[in-house]
């Protein structure tokens, strides 16, 4: 039963909406050629205020719609793209597209990192597609690796440079000693973070994005509240400064990784050597790097974000999907979610630290800090002791551990913040050796 | 029409069959939860020798043969996979396997490289699969990206570090001064470089590699013999040290891009600004770097070669086609192939150069080169004059070019190469700015 052409219906005329709609028109006789058959760009469902953009104009008489019952019940709609982004009312519009037999294509990280098992379940039992690469790091392949590519391997860990706007802000603050304050000033001027800039900054877009990739990574529902969260507003100039001291460079890393049979999935800033791959990823670029056991190390690195990149997955899925319907071969997509692993709390995890505290500057000072962290079974690798820079009757004291357990660390530092002789934990960092 | 199982028969059992094999039987129920049906393998055919190995000991009895008819007339061999390697008779055992409507999956890159589109050509007749994901980069996913996920993109560049043991080689003289011979030594003894490493060091592995990714990012049959070829071992560790000076690495790269209407496809060495991604990409690792019109630069990296990796990809190569199989779809690999493109003369190619001259001190020198330059309108960006090392009367001059025309260059250095003060044109390096 094979069709004589794919219908598209797009959800959103925003700024990856509007992208999409140009894609799908612009290039419509090498899409269709791909597909097989003419894939016709059908409806749009837009905002008020988009019909008066210049897009608008250029786009077919009559495709575009304000009305939602209008866009649902046009005919030959055979996939739709919901690009409008947010939790609502985006998770109920993809809902209702699976749950007409529509196959669906998002770029949406909220929902589907919230509802994402669910919505799949929906578009298992409609026997249509639910496609979601561009929901994470723009147009690198990223998705669709976990799906294929890498099916053969047991995934041990997921560790992501996936947040460009915080990923720029640190690179400004290493590259130039910006302070974090200043560094944010210049990502909202560039257009690199927005006016309220929260989500990124707190690490919450890091967290949606991680939760999707290590549910494939780890085949179990990572959602997520799951995920441990830091952002990255304490971090100083001076963090910086040691960081260089001890060959390290700083960055905000969701790491997913198989630990002890259970899982770890945090989102927060770690030392990472800087010799490392990571460590070199710069500005508002993405890198993801899988460890498998048959095929070790990739990294996936590319523009994270942005109308193009984001087009270019969102295009993809559609492509992929409409062959799919062409071919009539229904769209299932499975999900294998059986995995019986648990997400270790946080308390359990294990790393190594990085800490800043200010002190008095006094004899015996350090031996009483050691001696914390020894009571706390905590061994120090190395530490650094220097005047602060402001008040004399202070000193900064720098230190790294060896692993330690999370839950006595924080143990530990609530300890020493208790020492008369410690003025401030001024900062402690997580260390990652990946 | 769904099967019960899907039955897959291994041509080779060397390091890469010999993994496979014990993918397949040891990872059986997590691969065959993937498929749908259980992923049985039901032969192997192998070399007298590997039936006295002790993986041999370990497989199911009877599964073993060293009988082509008795392998190709095992009932229920859905899907073979060829891992001998070699052009014969890797590429005719293909044809008989695609010719009896088996799905073939295969890591060889020297049958795909040169007879890829006639294979595909005969895949699509009967209708099953050519998969060849393990035959560039071990299990970096690099062939699905352009088949899938870039699909909505117009191609302009491909860029790949590709064959591990020249990068070990180039990084080895790069870190540690070696010349060349004593570093091709050291990747010999680590097993780095086979015993007679030509196919390495003089680029054709790495031609071969790039024919089959320059075919499909230009949707054009890109053979062999259409690959301009140098290889590494003229590199001196002196070009190194001038390298450094000028900002640079020195990469053994296989470049495909479009330039004017046409396709360049070549594999040489060039200076590589130092402070890019590609020029960090040391030791055996690969990396293929591709830009698209929608999605930018786009980076994949990791091992890619070895026995483990390989098998990831040929074993989700297996899966995938395992799953069309199950589900009854046919396997028919798409490759659009028209167009219309053509391949540029290397003569016409443009790049910048780097040449390191040894002449005659004595005053006057570098104004004589210079002018034979400025005779072909090529124009020098920056030059360095020094006393040779060796001899007291020799200078070594180094040149860097702003771009010319590869046919006017050659021009040039024939005419060098005759004046009486130049004794040598010590060498001469194209320059890439990726």
């Amino acid at each position: 039963m094979k069709k004589q052409s794919v219908g598209v219906g797009l959800l959103g005329l925003g700024t990856v909406g509007g992208q999409v709609a140009r894609v799908l028109t612009e290039k419509a006789a090498s899409l269709s050629e791909q597909v097989g058959c003419p894939l016709v760009l059908r409806k749009i469902k837009c905002l008020p205020q988009d019909l008066e953009r210049p897009l608008a104009k250029e786009l077919p008489a009559g495709i575009l719609t304000t009305d939602d019952a209008e866009f649902f019940s046009t005919p030959g709609v055979d996939i739709i793209a919901e690009l409008i982004g947010g939790e609502h009312p985006a998770y109920e519009y993809q809902k209702r597209a699976l749950g007409s037999d529509r196959h669906v294509v998002t770029a949406n990280k909220e929902v589907i990192a919230k509802h994402g098992v669910e919505l799949l379940g929906l578009s298992q039992q409609h026997d249509v597609g639910l496609c979601y690469e561009g929901s994470v790091g723009g147009g690198i392949p990223l998705i669709a690796p976990f799906k294929h590519d890498l099916v053969a391997n047991d995934i041990s860990g997921v560790y992501a440079i996936i947040n460009g706007t915080t990923n720029y802000i640190l690179t400004r603050m290493a590259k130039e000693g910006a302070d974090f304050a200043s560094a944010l000033k210049v990502a909202q001027q560039l257009g690199y973070a927005e006016a309220n800039p929260k989500n990124d900054i707190e690490g919450i877009d890091a967290v949606y994005k991680l939760a999707i990739l290590a549910t494939l990574a780890f085949q179990m529902e990572v959602k997520p509240d799951d995920i441990y969260c830091e952002g990255i507003s304490r971090i100083s100039s001076r963090d910086f400064r040691y960081a260089r001291e001890f060959g390290f460079a700083i960055k905000l890393l969701a790491i997913g990784k198989q630990s002890d049979g259970s899982i770890e999935v945090r989102v927060h800033p770690v030392l990472i050597p800087e010799d490392t791959f990571l460590a070199k990823v710069d500005g508002v670029y993405n890198a993801v790097l899988v460890e498998g056991d048959l095929v070790g190390k990739v990294l996936f690195f590319g523009e994270g974000a942005g109308a193009r990149p984001t087009s270019s997955a969102v295009v993809a899925d559609i492509v992929y999907s409409a062959q799919k319907i062409f071919r009539g071969i229904g769209g299932k997509t499975r999900l294998k979610i059986d995995s019986g692993r648990t997400i270790k709390p946080m308390s359990a995890v294990e790393t190594e630290y990085y800490l800043r505290i200010t002190a008095a500057d006094r004899p015996g000072v350090l031996a009483q800090i050691a001696r914390t962290f020894g009571d706390h079974l905590i061994s120090i690798s190395s530490a650094i002791q220097r005047e602060a820079e402001s008040a004399g009757e202070s000193a900064e004291i720098v230190i790294m551990t060896h692993p330690a357990r999370e839950q006595a660390m924080q143990q530990a530092l609530a300890e020493l913040a208790r020492l008369p002789v410690v003025k401030e934990i001024s900062n402690f960092i997580r260390v990652e050796n990946v």
